[in-house]
């Protein structure tokens, strides 16, 4: 086996501790010394694989976003429109577990993005390969004439978006004020208002 | 002059240099040594007034949303109803350059109440406080008949706080996405929904 990809799984496994510290217990707990322990490596030994926490904590984060990505794939997969649009804004709120610790990944992210270009550009790219679905699927809505809202869809994609965000961060900090029982209702009211033209303008 | 009140003096001085530096560099910033400098103590006679660094942190959030608190109390004061809901959501969007310097200090307050329980319960107690007053003035609007829309209460004051929440995440992420312009769109179009029957169940 070729060396270069040993190497590349051991940045991956490294990477994969790093996550499991983040999920876990924040990003205060991933530190170089844990993440080395976690890994089976000596202290110094992680510096063959990443120029430093930075740059492990930032692949953490990229395969995050991934999964996330990955994730929503399967839940539309085989549909499309109005229905896809649906499967898509249940999968990426907070419904279960799995979301609520992916939520803790997140609201990690956001603050260290704060103070890091790269972080924030790999999120920035992220989030527009997320409202350009969402755009394709209402533009593909209209057409079948299941979406019949006067809203712009630049304004539709902005409000799934922040209820989005806003409810992973609440996930978090007051799960109970986003429990499934008042997130399917709102997203229900959503997708029953895009049939509905004539409301926004 | 007693002498408590110096040592609450000192508290408050040493709250107001942590919050500045959470405000510009992030929680990442505001060390015990940076605290100390910019406040003129040496290293340990922090120690006299706080516990920690924690506790140093807890304080500054608290400042943090108080200011938050009195902010959109000037902002309704002297309306009711209907114009001080949207007058309420406008001034607790990012839509200046002083909300993007809140934004960054609730990223990091999100964060880190993850870890700290007394933390989150400071922020849930802010957050039941501003969806109470929400409440109060859809309540009002529907006696005055300018509310009209059949969406359940609480589903109003889930979407306020969610899209407000969301805009706040993106006010330091990706700024150009939660420009006014978007924002006072999603403002109007919701405010325009309010007055309009039998459109959400």
């Amino acid at each position: 086996m070729p060396k270069h990809i040993d190497h590349e799984q051991r940045r991956r496994d490294i990477i994969d501790v790093a996550w499991g510290l983040i999920r876990t217990g924040g990003l205060e707990a991933a530190t170089l010394r844990q993440i080395a322990a976690q890994a089976g490596f000596a202290n110094g030994a992680l510096k063959h694989y990443f120029s430093g926490r930075d740059d492990i904590i930032e692949g953490a984060f990229q395969r995050a976003l991934e999964a996330i990505g990955d994730h929503v794939s399967q839940a539309v997969r085989g549909q499309g429109g109005v229905e896809a649009l649906g499967a898509m804004m249940r999968q990426t709120l907070p419904l279960d577990d799995d979301a609520a610790a992916a939520a803790r990944v997140l609201l990690a992210l956001w603050d260290h993005a704060v103070a890091n270009d790269s972080l924030r550009a790999s999120y920035r790219r992220h989030l527009d390969a997320w409202r350009e679905r969402l755009a394709q699927l209402i533009r593909q809505g209209r057409q079948e004439g299941a979406i019949r809202s006067e809203a712009a869809d630049d304004q539709l994609v902005d409000e799934i978006v922040l209820v989005n965000i806003g409810a992973t961060v609440l996930a978090v900090s007051a799960p109970d004020l986003v429990a499934p029982d008042a997130l399917n209702r709102l997203v229900d009211a959503f997708l029953a208002r895009l049939s509905t033209p004539a409301i926004e303008r």
